[in-house]
């Protein structure tokens, strides 16, 4: 392979496996299902190429092992296999392929690591078949909630029965916890699903933390009113009320450093072109990667839609209906990712990741690191979703630098 | 009739016919039906108890005349019979009832007018059975088209099928025509359906005029993203665009007197939690008594959302959907109006409406004046809708007192 370039073979492989994928635009890989067993028959090839061991565990986690020296410990790397509904053809797999195209050139210029090397392909992150996600990584945690077998798929299929008919056994599930003493640490690719690095002109990008997230419901209530006959003196128009909060939230977090804040659903009561409206809901997401922000926004929005609705005389109620922590990435681990992507490609930034992912589950098993690969146009679960060649190559380049700079540290 | 008050006897009127109902809440009378059948027998007795000889003209108007001396010419009263579905007790039928109160108390006082009355009671004026409205006053003032007779029902009924069952022969319609020469006017007594008359604990106000409306939908498109990889600074957020429309439409109506304007719908692409809105479309309604400041309202609010869409980097695009002139008011028979109502109940006030009424159609016929009846809390449209019986007991004063003045201005 010395003499391919590894950005074009991995445009090449992901091209490939998004044949793997139910009809319809752009690709659509569920777990568990035929798709799911192309996809795999087509990573253990690749992994076979790179001379790795292939297995499967029991949770359907593809594993490509290099072994290391005898006791030595073991670095995971690799991401998901499987996409949403009309999703593009890099979010997860790519993370599978980029460390098989680095390893696989770490073996051809003749480089032995002197620790145990594992590409995992996990099989569900995204949750889209199943009312749960991240078994892979919860199983190899022990975080794994056996009772989530029982959850079904729209045609009423649970989760344990899928498993089974692919030819798993939910059994054998608590058996694939790992024991952090043997492990280095978790590395994972990803494409960014965001348009930061495309805006600074990166290819790649080093991640602090996963952001927690907090979702509100406020919903505000006025007078519904004729249009005609209500003088604007006299109204208390709800939608109004929500016009200053949905400002005052995109304010806010303006102001404050790595938070995030959106409100992605409003709906009105009556909504009719001639009537005051009288109710509105709307939804908040949150999202930073230190909770103590993140809280403290949460609670700020509240206080900022009490004083709104009390200055126009409305009814508010606010409900916090979800909430899920940071996972801050290992300082240690992504230092020496940092470290690689300025050897191997000069400049590099560090930046939060707003969405979860695989290295979420496994913060509770070992360190974890994240490398980020620039998205075109920030456009993600999208057919358009894209990444370039020249982006994937240099990433293969700061995995290969990772690899090398680690077993350095070890030796040293 | 001298001893009972009239107030009273409205309500009990009012609360007779509200009976001739299809079955559910409030009222339902849709013209030519059996409920409107059971309507007309009430009123036919009202107005024969009130000395007025009864008829029924093509357009289904039941009309109660009580003549003057030969030759003179006749004022024309009343309001339309029909209701919205599930609507109020009070909106339209009021107008035909508190005229036959004050003529009847009127001729128990022995007074006689030196001019024809007659007091109308129109078909049709909400259009909810069929899609057109204000067929009885259009075939008085002449601008009822024809074509209308086709249009169906929600039975596939046409309306002059419906017409012809009811009894009515339509080829007659043009020979309604009325000749203005004839006529004093029309004054149309209507519950107000908003909140001034009792925001200013008044019984009754002197409508100025019949505001136009003129609708706009405004689409602003940004980009849809990732509520949590996207940061505030790159987003082109459509529905906080939306939110700065809203704010400004509330905020330049409330700067100029007269003006309503309304955002009433607003609907959000993707409309999901996680989303940053890609796409939002808002109506945005604008109602004046005066044409001017309407359509000056509206071009200011077209240029505020082009100034939002290039401030934030979004596409605009604005339609005006809809719009119709407003209805001025006769100003020397609203001055007789006022006139009547100060002396009859000391204080009132003058206001546009909202709303449209069969006067804006007999405007094309003759001077038309309007006198409002305080709403509880402005509601309307709605069983809630209520007027009280002192203030339909106080119009009742000032509509005798408005039929005295002008005999004793048309006799000095």
């Amino acid at each position: 392979m010395a003499d391919i370039d590894p950005g074009r073979e991995a445009a090449r492989r992901l091209d490939r496996i998004a044949q793997a994928s139910e009809a319809g635009a752009g690709v659509t890989r569920l777990p568990f299902t035929a798709q799911h067993r192309a996809a795999v028959e087509l990573i253990s090839t690749w992994m076979q190429d790179a001379g790795l061991a292939v297995r499967m565990d029991a949770a359907g986690t593809l594993i490509g092992r290099q072994e290391g020296p005898d006791g030595a410990a073991t670095l995971l790397m690799g991401s998901h296999q499987d996409s949403v509904r009309n999703g593009g053809a890099f979010d997860g797999i790519m993370g599978v392929i980029l460390p098989l195209l680095a390893l696989e050139s770490l073996r051809d210029m003749g480089v032995s690591l002197p620790f145990a090397v594992e590409v995992l392909a996990f099989a569900d992150e995204e949750g889209v078949r199943f009312p749960t996600a991240l078994m892979g990584p919860r199983t190899l945690a022990g975080t794994f909630d056996m009772s989530a077998l029982d959850l079904r798929d729209a045609n009423g299929t649970s989760l344990g029965q899928a498993m089974r008919e692919y030819g798993l056994d939910p059994t054998d599930l608590p058996g694939l916890r790992r024991d952090p003493r043997t492990l280095l640490g978790y590395v994972e690719t990803h494409i960014e699903q965001g348009p930061v690095l495309q805006h600074e002109g990166l290819p790649v990008g080093i991640v602090t933390a996963i952001c927690g997230i907090e979702r509100h419901i406020v919903t505000l209530t006025g007078q519904a009113a004729h249009a005609g006959t209500t003088p604007m003196s006299l109204r208390r128009d709800a939608l109004a009320g929500a016009a200053e909060l949905v400002l005052a939230v995109e304010s806010h977090a303006a102001g404050v450093p790595g938070l995030l804040a959106t409100v992605g659903q409003l709906s009105i009561e009556p909504n009719v072109v001639n009537a005051v409206p009288g109710r509105t809901s709307l939804t908040i997401e949150v999202r930073a990667p230190d909770d103590g922000t993140r809280e403290a926004a949460g609670r700020e929005i509240t206080a900022m839609a009490r004083d709104i609705a009390t200055r126009r005389q409305l009814a508010v109620v606010s409900e916090r209906t979800y909430a899920q922590p940071a996972t801050r990435c290992d300082p240690d681990l992504s230092d020496r990712l940092e470290k690689a992507a300025r050897r191997a490609v000069g400049q590099t930034v560090r930046l939060a990741s707003g969405a979860t992912h695989d290295a979420s589950a496994m913060a509770d098993l070992c360190p974890v690191a994240m490398l980020f690969v620039a998205c075109r146009d920030g456009v993600s679960h999208n057919p358009r979703e894209h990444a370039s060649a020249s982006a994937m190559g240099q990433a293969v380049l700061v995995l290969k630098e990772f690899l090398r700079q680690t077993a350095a540290d070890l030796s040293s």
